[in-house]
């Protein structure tokens, strides 16, 4: 496999041999490594000394279920620190059939023109791009579609991008056409600073990848991918309900984060949660079940149609529904298909547009429970650029300065997802600790604090708490890197013969002879990368703190949160 | 002497012993000790948590020449640090003589109520404002003297502050009943989120100050009062051109930063330079010098009136007419006249409206040396808190945020002031190393660079630049502490029967035994302070650097910025 580079000052392309110490690396792993070695950390995330990398997973374009998630890096505009995110669609696939381990964008154009990328088989080409400048991501999909056929893969950036809003995403076209994104932290920022509309994937004749032991590869992903089926959360609640099978299990445990986190429960919880969602899909001939990449064997995706059965979303996920819905006390879930469909659209994350949107409502610039509001802000001022379009672009805490609201429901300028802090004080840790800036997706606590996956401990008490989402983040961080979706953690957590599956997969691919203690290590070698990343670039433990506000208790347990500064600087001291 | 608080939480007032510890400071040296023992450096700077702080300096209500200047502190909503800002008019005087050693304002009003402060002999009274919201600096002054008779001294927010804009000023009414300003950092805005609209001071019956040796306080104030108008700087200079003398010299110099630090020299310099104003002002029947306090001997104010001889501005400075006119290339003093009004008005910092106007130049929003442009976004958008009002008010990060440009002209979020770092080398040492932000008066190597006071040095070349710069930081933060103007330095620097004049007239008054030594230790004392409380709120010493592009080369000396960031970090270590 190649390391291709490409340089946007000179608008050059090379194809560079993959350095020894990178040859394990993928993922977030890989992004994280090379950010950290190429990027220096203090330098401003739209300047020319960013760099944008993407690369797939260790097992990307394997047999291994669920292996076709994309990482993209780089110095966040959002969190001014290091940053993964990563992605379904069919992207990352598709990079490794063309032997290409990680996709490096450096440099700025000297001119005001907007480029893009094309990778195929022998290189990649940079074209100017007029036609597309100015448009969302559905219609440069549609359009790129024609251009170079259904099979072309796609990331893009929607008019987000383009402002460089620091909430802008990059998205990724998925299996039936529709968009997925690497979310959080404003990459797509990063893309539209080096003028780039999208990258276009041909993977034509593509080497592929090579597996040293292939017989053993595929015995081995056999046991990994049955484990998934057999375990109920992947294997059953998912597929059938979606992640927005959680409303009605964070709302009963009074996690559900209602009116900019002031209640743990939302009274319109049954008008959105997952059970209500099925009906609406199946009555109006939606898709309940289907995978975000090739090779997904647990399906959480659907597509969600209106009344008449046209088309509003896919993809329609827990943390968006939360956002909108309980978030901002919104109990209409057709409204928030269409908001989600927006975001995906203009290509904003949707957690932060739910938390810019929380910060507006304190701001009074529109009224709790206010869809119409909210849809009407995303199309007409975000989708713009006006200048309240620019305020909100750029996320909760800069709403929250041009407003003076204190209220700010962020940990490193990133907004905290749908599951509360102090009812749940796990996935608190995760939030103050992670380097990402507040991510559910980075040491996932929720399992054995809601899920009872992985163990049980009581959301509501401290202990166990810290070393919990130590254990996660870097389990995490080393899955993150093969390229699996997170929600292959379930049955790894849950069953030892699935766990023994992953490491004889890349044993088996690799010719190493990894044990358990070598993946923790690898886990834990990308959380030091990228904590170090973040302290040079000027981060300081005030950084891995929760807002101000958690110290009023949350009804209705009231539960206050309760874990000190000390204990939060030890979780990823290692 | 009292330390007054008032907790805005609980609306009382309460009159408090100063304690042992506190009574040799003053001015800059007890705001900023106030703020680090009491405010948590983590704390939102608009949140319950800040505290604002106002105190007279040693030598406030005594007749040292030029030692009527307020200092106010709070942690600052636009650096995230400690502040200490400091203005000239009637209050830090009218204070002293109510034997108010401190004025402390904490928590934040539980309704949405504003009100405002009366000080008078017996406290202070907090009073429901309905009348005055909404209205600018101009119309508060006159509307509260005639309300509290002409004698009443008065500390205001505009518009700005009202809407927690982080380059929010305090004006203060001076002896003419203009307005001068505790401008930078926006302490503004922590006023408004306390709900202050003004503080309003009546010293009539109050108890005075108090001299040990009064005798011999006279006497040296009379030597020290005499030194101020022997130097030439002091003497002649700026009492005859103001501050704006220094365009020409500047420009000379080849460090008048044009076209946000683009070039060295202005081609308008001409029409907007101290002599054209000087000529202006004679002709339209302004005043052409007053002092800013009663017991001014400087005088470096005076009154800009308009071709028909009406009012526009006083207190035009030097900053403000280089960053509108040079840094954003407009070449017409009157418009820069009605621009600067505008900002006092409102409650804005002109250095930092200046660079946030730069910044509004390079996003397109308006062109180069559009002055009739500043001066519409200003009296439309910021004066209206519009969404780009919003932003603008914001300052220049938060504008370069907003639009994505990355060329902007600050060291923690404050702008770089009129002296070019590359060309005027010891000030970009201390606009990188001050724990203010960027803030010339905080070490003002322009001295030996440019104006050969203080000895002489090459201001292109790094040699002596980080000693000239800490030495200077020293002897300010002790300056800032007495009260007294920082054009004093100039006779202090040059004139040893001025320096030793100022040393015995605080031990006349405190019956202490200072020598320079002690002076230091004191100036050094502040600033460690300072810098302990910026360490505790974050700042690594990746905060003391100046922006990326000083490393271009600057007309027409084509100079780069080339002290390293390790002789920055040793500046104040001490």
């Amino acid at each position: 496999m190649k390391i291709y580079r490409v340089n946007m000052t000179n608008l050059t392309f090379s194809a560079e041999e993959v350095p020894e110490r990178w040859k394990l690396l993928g993922g977030r792993g890989l992004t994280s490594s090379i950010i950290s070695e190429e990027v220096d950390p203090t330098c401003n995330p739209l300047g020319s000394k960013n760099k944008l990398v993407f690369a797939p997973g260790l097992f990307a374009g394997t047999k291994a279920a669920n292996s076709g998630r994309l990482s993209v890096g780089a110095k966040s505009p959002l969190t001014g620190g290091i940053k993964e995110s990563n992605s379904g669609g069919t992207a990352a696939q598709r990079l490794a059939k063309l032997g290409v381990k990680a996709l490096i964008i450096e440099g700025m154009p000297k001119d005001d023109k907007w480029y893009t990328i094309h990778v195929h088989k022998d290189g990649v080409n940079i074209k100017e791009e007029t036609e597309l400048m100015g448009r969302g991501n559905y219609e440069v999909v549609q359009t790129i579609t024609s251009r170079y056929g259904e099979n072309t893969g796609i990331m893009t950036i929607g008019q987000a991008g383009e402002y460089k809003m620091s909430m802008a995403n990059i998205s990724v076209k998925d299996p039936k056409g529709h968009l997925r994104s690497a979310g959080r932290g404003g990459l797509g920022a990063v893309m539209g600073s080096k003028r780039i509309k999208f990258i276009s994937l041909d993977d034509n004749d593509g080497d592929g990848i090579d597996i040293k032991d292939k017989k053993k590869f595929d015995e081995a992903a056999k046991i990994f991918n049955k484990g998934l089926l057999r375990h109920p959360v992947s294997g059953e609640a998912l597929p059938k309900y979606g992640t927005d099978v959680l409303v009605n299990i964070l709302n009963e445990a009074g996690g559900l984060p209602t009116k900019n986190y002031r209640m743990g429960r939302f009274e319109g919880a049954e008008k959105i949660c997952g059970e209500t969602m099925y009906d609406n899909i199946v009555a109006r001939n939606g898709d309940t079940t289907h995978g975000c990449h090739v090779g997904c064997v647990i399906r959480c995706s659907q597509t969600y149609n209106d009344k008449d059965g046209s088309y509003i979303t896919s993809g329609f996920e827990y943390e968006t529904i939360w956002g909108f819905g309980a978030g901002c006390m919104v109990d209409d879930l057709d409204i928030i298909a269409h908001i989600d469909h927006q975001c995906d659209d203009i290509g904003i994350d949707t957690i932060d547009t739910a938390g810019t949107m929380m910060v507006a409502m304190e701001a009074g610039l529109l009224n709790w429970g206010d869809g119409e509001g909210i849809l009407n802000l995303i199309k007409n001022e975000i989708k713009n650029g006006t200048p309240l379009g620019r305020i909100l672009g750029n996320g909760p805490d800069f709403t929250g300065k041009a407003y003076g609201v204190s209220r700010v429901p962020t940990v490193k300028g990133q907004t905290m997802p749908a599951y509360d802090s102090r009812a749940v004080k796990g996935i608190g840790v995760t939030y103050a600790t992670t380097p990402m800036g507040a991510d559910h997706t980075a040491g996932y606590s929720v399992t054995a604090n809601i899920l009872k996956v992985g163990g049980s401990l009581d959301p509501l008490k401290k202990e166990g708490q810290t070393e919990l989402s130590r254990d996660l983040q870097i389990a995490t961080a080393a899955i993150d890197s093969t390229g699996l979706c997170l929600f292959v953690s379930f049955a790894v957590l849950d069953f030892d013969e699935v766990f023994a599956a992953l490491l004889d997969m890349i044993n088996a691919q690799y010719g190493t002879q990894w044990t358990k203690e070598d993946w923790n290590e690898y886990g834990m070698n990308v959380l030091r990368i990228e904590k170090d990343f973040n302290r040079r670039a000027g981060f300081t433990s005030n950084d891995d703190r929760l807002p101000e506000f958690v110290s009023e208790p949350i009804p209705p347990h009231n539960a206050v949160w309760d874990i000190t500064g000390e204990e939060l600087d030890r979780v990823l001291m290692f």
